[in-house]
């Protein structure tokens, strides 16, 4: 089944568009997952990678019935090297097992010689001495467009070869988004001419739903902006930051989605894995608090769509 | 010494304005090196790991007294997962304990808060458990500016703090390059645009040459481009890939070249790494092929300076 297929079927059925944003930073992880680690490890990089992995399997066990994905972000673990990233790829196949649809924020980008590595590294297969190796099995990764057409070529065909997505940067939720996504090229917009480059990419890998793989990532801190993509992009499917902690509310999200209530997913990160650090979810475990926010969240996007 | 003099010192050392492209494809490997790892280890990652070691090791050992720095390109090593990161980052080290300047080509880009995290891992410092650790020791690294100012600023502050040194991408050496950088805003071309705002940043960084630790990418496969960026970005030094393999001559990279021969470094990947394979070098080792490589690209570039 195409990737955008089995992201909506799991969508439809947990009547949640929600992805869980996994980007652990040190102080959420709960006292006890700390202790035991460097009881076992010491303060070293090690401890580090089985605490987040610790950390994320709680988050996961506990929202996996109730959201369709989750997406974690790499920066967050590549910054503690190859310990790191060694958690990064342990999560994705954690949330795999588990049934979650899984999308890597990589952001990645480079000309198609180097691309095709990236690509082969997170939604294909690289070549080990002669035998065929998966080193990832994310169902989608996010990539940065700059580089241009013959950059998303060999994503777009590892998408049709291994049935995987992608979702593709046409306007990121910060500030700073403006000073060349919003830059006027013949009287429109960059991110307007982004996005139909990505339209056009996608024509060839549309699902039963009528929504193609290849996706958009289209920021909820610009809910005019979302509305004209959505209007603009018929077959796109959004990834939507922003909601919570960057200032999104559901209302400006609504805009996102098409009149059945589907056509976007919104991202949620510390909102839902760091919970409990708020009052409002005070007293519970972290695993319970973001089962919590989760539920919350699914009330408060359902009551806009 | 803030990171732009230590490269331009090592250029001026050296007279030989090449980087060295540690792009590593199994295909280049060396049948002896294969062998090795293969006996030790099997047809595995792991095997692959120490083969990228060994190579990269012989690369370097062979040219560390006649280039000023070596460019390992990440996705190459990405592409073997978490064994192949580890490769990555053993490579940046041991080209460090050379005296080698080391630029690692991982074109990152997120919102800050994100950014701030590639920014810790790449040239920077983590917290794990209270204590700052340093991941990779990579002088320069390069950036993609789609996501705007602020998504550039974590990486400007670790330069500040850790004395490094960023290529920001502005005209890449795709062909594809031209569908979003050449797009005409106000009657100028984007990659002008990003080219002034690369020259802003890196007005605070400006060392003893005249030339800023913040950097542009500026592909050598448009040389009229270049030589237009030239002229706008006066303080800012250019990263010039496209040389050789991907079409760009010597003569077509001059321009980037200020008056007095300096303001630029040029790549070169598989045209030394894998020279061996080539006629010109062949009765060579890999490591033979790669330095006698080496000095004909530095007589190349310096009959044009």
């Amino acid at each position: 089944m195409i990737a955008i297929d089995r992201l909506i079927d799991k969508i439809v059925e947990t009547k949640n568009p929600t992805v869980v944003g996994l980007d652990p930073r040190m102080d959420y992880i709960p006292a006890d997952i700390v202790k035991d680690v460097q009881d076992r490890y010491g303060r070293t990089a090690i401890a580090l990678k089985y605490a987040l992995l610790a950390y994320n399997k709680g988050i996961i066990d506990a929202v996996c019935d109730i959201v369709p994905a989750v997406k974690p972000q790499i920066a967050f673990y590549e910054q503690y090297g190859v310990e790191g990233v060694d958690a990064y790829f342990q999560t994705v196949e954690y949330a795999k097992s588990k049934g979650l649809v899984v999308i890597g924020d990589i952001k990645r980008s480079d000309i198609a010689s180097t691309a095709e590595a990236y690509s082969d590294a997170h939604i294909g297969q690289s070549d080990v001495f002669g035998e065929k190796m998966t080193f990832s099995h994310t169902d989608f990764i996010t990539v940065n467009p700059f580089l241009g057409a013959d950059s998303i070529e060999p994503f777009l065909k590892n998408c049709k070869e291994y049935d995987k997505g992608l979702f593709i940067l046409v306007k990121t939720s910060n500030k700073g988004s403006g000073d060349f996504q919003d830059l006027i090229v013949d009287g429109r917009p960059l991110y307007e001419i982004c996005g139909e480059y990505v339209e056009k990419w996608g024509a060839e890998l549309i699902g039963k739903h009528g929504y193609s793989s290849i996706g958009a990532v289209a920021g909820a801190t610009h809910p005019a902006v979302a509305a004209r993509l959505r209007a603009l992009m018929p077959k796109t499917f959004f990834l939507v930051p922003g909601y919570g902690a960057q200032g999104g509310s559901a209302a400006d999200i609504a805009v996102s989605f098409d009149k059945n209530g589907l056509g976007a997913i919104v991202n949620n990160s510390r909102g839902i894995i760091a919970a409990y650090k708020t009052e409002k979810y005070s007293g519970m475990t972290y695993a319970e608090a973001a089962r919590a926010a989760a539920l919350d969240m699914k009330s408060d996007l359902n009551s806009v769509l």
